[in-house]
């Protein structure tokens, strides 16, 4: 028996417009994102794919993005469930900064590094810091110890597979179709998981914003039967490659 | 010991504003109900009312309104809980009928007893007409004998306080800010219970749309510790007046 799991990277965010690392700020979609979100859906609705509980981040990119997405397929009232664990990687000090001017900066091995090493994580983001989320409110609960102030991608998927195992898990277990709305990088530790991608190969691989990706889970096991699919491959073949340019003009 | 609770009715909808009885009915918002939403959030920040859940209905109007209220001010990822309890009154055979036309049809004294009174519910829904719920996905988990055909407000009532005691109590005596997000008759139903109105005072009360109205509830009796109140009161008056006079035209 197998169970749907489909994950959708939210839709351009008003940084990664700008080109900017983002990580744990809280940037709006752009039209442009919006538009991705809505089409999103229609590539489910076309596969005849209806989710039936969404997981997203607590980032507005995250949200907005399953919001409009599930509304464009009169799927807007199916239970949602929210958590940090599935928040975009931690960028630390590097947040808010721009990415060509990081690599001119820095330089491209160093910057190759903090962008796609798999264990090691730029520079602790200083509390005083225009982009720390010191204080924001909806992570009030956690202890010091266990809110990022920077994060490698193995660092996110340490923090990320507790809510795999506690909350989508029993979903799929129950035979639901899952739709997980996250972002970039806690969606590659996710697929790193399922797929069984290994620390090396796991580096070239990018998830495009806004394109539905497909799993079917084995709900035994509780890992993927076969590679995700998206639902449109040549525009997410198209979109990976831009996303693995970032930063490089 | 008191919790807060917000109850907000949903911004203008497509059939609000072409007069129609609505119900179940699953209408979009106009572009003025959407900026109702925004103003709704908007009042909440000015009283300094931070929602920590939100509890909606299964109907697009409520989601989005709560959507857009929340997103509006910075609140977009406070856990989220949906339930048919919170759904508008049901309004059988006139869902889809225009309200003055219904009423130049029946005649004053019939159309007000539908529309208001409380315990009379209009005739039930055809399961082939085309604005029945039957077949929709959202209830298909609903055996046929609790699954709505038409209401009167007393049947809202009976429907809706399962979901007052099970869902809403327990956060509320957490101690926690609850925004509802629901219908005029959902929420009348609520003010009734928490107010204690009469079944002859209830028929009088109207409740504008996007208009967050504010309780102070006993944690311990449960009750509102006075009359809710809302945060634009001047708008709201005059909001319902309009309400109050609908199908009079």
């Amino acid at each position: 028996m197998t169970a749907t799991l489909v994950l959708l990277r939210h839709g351009e965010s008003e940084w990664n417009a700008k080109n900017l690392f983002t990580g744990w700020v809280d940037v709006d979609l752009t039209a442009e994102g919006e538009k991705e979100g809505e089409r999103g859906g229609q590539l489910l609705a076309e596969a005849q794919i209806a989710p039936e509980v969404v997981h997203t981040s607590l980032m507005r990119r995250a949200i907005r993005t399953a919001e409009i997405s599930l509304n464009a397929i009169d799927r807007h009232w199916i239970p949602v469930k929210r958590h940090w664990r599935l928040n975009e990687r931690h960028y630390g000090a590097l947040q808010g900064k721009n990415k060509a001017e990081t690599l001119e900066e820095f330089g491209e091995e160093q910057f190759m590094t903090w962008r796609r090493s798999y264990d090691t994580p730029p520079p602790p983001i200083a509390p005083d810091n225009e982009f720390s989320q010191v204080g924001d409110p909806r992570y009030a609960h956690l202890p010091e110890e266990i809110m990022p102030r920077t994060e490698c991608l193995k660092d996110v998927l340490e923090r990320m597979m507790p809510y795999w195992y506690d909350a989508l898990v029993p979903d799929l277990q129950a035979g639901k179709t899952v739709l997980v709305a996250a972002h970039g990088n806690s969606l590659r530790a996710l697929v790193k998981h399922l797929e069984g991608v290994s620390d090396e190969d796991i580096v070239g691989l990018n998830i495009p914003t806004g394109m539905p990706l497909v799993y079917k889970i084995d709900q035994t096991t509780l890992r993927a039967e076969g590679p995700g699919e998206y639902l449109d491959p040549q525009a997410a073949a198209e979109a990976a490659a831009k996303v693995a340019a970032q930063g490089k003009k």
